[in-house]
């Protein structure tokens, strides 16, 4: 029997079941009704992503498993790169007819580890019908509150002098795609960056710490360390600029795929789900911990306002080969 | 150029400036940063509702415009459903490689047009591309208050000795969709029958005049009325029984398609976002005003618990040849 020989209600308590603890039960009106209702806290943040086979994974790349995790993981990224905390997740998942039911549970289970990876719980959902298998994701989160104001982290209040700090290792999960695809996924030393493509993490308690420590502006790298820093050039109206020999690469990038792979990688393979966070060196400096490397990587410049640069060691501009991911370009879907 | 070719951050700012005051800029965080930021004033309401090509519509059937009117609309009919105000939408799009500047400017100008019907503003989005199109939306809506408690219209508050009544006229949706599949869509006769179609409104006013008027129990009939009716009698472990005879059809459904049939597609068609409301009769019938009549059509008994029945004139259960809308089981897609 495939999923769609089951009755869409059916289906529905059978999910709700296999989420456990996962599906929100304590608030004001869990699903089941029309909508959810909870009890609000603090300012609402809210972001919607969109994950479609073929566009944002293959079947030989990612399982189904694998979908659901880094679904969460992608919108708890977004919400960590506001400086809020991720509650609740509503999801759609677009089921195809050849998805069975190993399938179905496959992204249950990995929706529901990765709820319980970003304490996140899901408050609402639809499952629906169709040929191309996907899954949107909008996550809700809330905002600390100082003296009357949210805190918050924009990509607005970058200003010149400040430093350029990034979480993690940049380029990790592109490094991983392409062991992948050059079939040497299953090599043990492949493993972190396989983990870092496919399992991917949000850095919920990074951007807690930085609004807790008074900085004011991040983003998520997902779409390429340069291109996103590139937004908060342009929303800042400012300068910024990589120093191409202080990004953190990932020892096992690096001797995979060579110093020079890694750092194009780095500077714009994408889905990196690391914050990339500007303001004053010493506090971003205090971030860093045993678990999780903040870096120091550039600074916030006067020239070139709305650009974000990589510079060489001798200070020349590098422009690597990939500006960035942009799925609308890519020719994954075909 | 077909859409594809446009960079995601061009055709976001394109689609953000065609939006015009319908994108949310008031809001703490607009859309621009990784997620939107807003102010709670209430208890949240939400929920997401994905429209799949296919499965939710048919390109023969209805155009990217009324299909981005209808995705707003059923969103808002949710939380209209729980006694409660749309407030912002978030809508991931996925868009095909045949989906010229036209066809996108379609679906924006009906998201546009439904969210100034509904008053909901767009808070944030997500631009993807597939091979199938989809519109996903989720919907954040603001309950009141009295006393400290949320005012919510439930499944779970049906009693026995409770009227039903529903709003406007079911059927009118499977009725124009029926007029359309038989080449029968533009006679004069069948224009507000493919109007509840196409550009269907959600009873947001409706709703909120119920809470204030102290109900507490209504659903959506999206699913078709005789299928929510028994999401209420299951929550509430009640019976229900509708009157064949008291239903109000629309009469241009009986005009062009016969009495047994438009009984049949208001008890089963799917689509109409109506509400059913259960409460005390004469609270019911002051709902009623002449744009949307408020119709009572059955009761709450303590027979057959758990079960919506729907009854003839001589006392008889009356089984409709389909029991309402599940598009998990609808050969809608192949």
């Amino acid at each position: 029997m495939t999923e769609t020989d089951r009755t869409e209600f059916d289906l529905i308590d059978r999910i709700v079941a296999r989420l456990g603890d996962v599906a929100a039960s304590d608030i004001l009106v869990p699903s089941g009704d029309d909508a959810a209702v909870w009890a609000s806290d603090g300012p609402t943040v809210a972001t919607i992503d969109a994950l479609v086979e073929g566009t944002h994974w293959r079947a030989d790349t990612m399982s189904l498993a694998d979908v659901g995790w880094r679904a969460i993981a992608a919108s708890a990224s977004d919400i960590a790169a506001m400086g809020a905390t991720p509650r609740y997740a509503l999801v759609a998942a677009t089921l195809t007819p050849s998805m069975d039911s190993e399938a179905v549970d496959g992204l249950i289970d990995g929706l529901a580890a990765s709820c319980r990876q970003h304490d996140v719980e899901i408050a609402g959902g639809d499952i629906v019908r169709g040929n191309e298998a996907a899954v949107t994701v909008t996550m809700l989160g809330v905002a600390s509150v100082e003296d009357g104001a949210a805190r918050l982290l924009r990509r607005d209040d970058a200003r010149t002098g400040d430093a350029i700090a990034v979480s993690g290792h940049p380029g990790a999960s592109g490094a991983g795609l392409a062991l992948i695809d050059a079939s040497r996924g299953d090599e043990a030393a492949a493993k972190p960056l396989t983990d870092a493509h496919r399992r991917p993490i949000g850095r919920v308690a990074l951007g807690l710490a930085a609004t807790a420590a008074g900085l004011g502006c991040a983003i998520d790298i997902s779409d390429g360390l340069l291109q996103d820093l590139g937004h908060i050039a342009r929303k800042s109206d400012v300068g910024l600029e990589v120093d191409l020999d202080a990004l953190p690469l990932h020892a096992a990038a690096v001797e995979l795929l060579g110093r020079e792979g890694s750092l194009d990688l780095a500077l714009g393979g994408g889905e990196d789900f690391e914050l990339a966070i500007v303001g004053n060196g010493d506090v971003l400096a205090a971030l860093s911990t045993s678990d999780l490397p903040v870096t120091a990587i550039g600074r916030v410049v006067e020239a070139h306002r709305g650009e974000a640069w990589a510079v060489t060691g001798a200070g020349n501009r590098y422009e690597p080969p990939s500006a960035g991911w942009d799925q609308l370009r890519s020719g994954g879907s075909s």
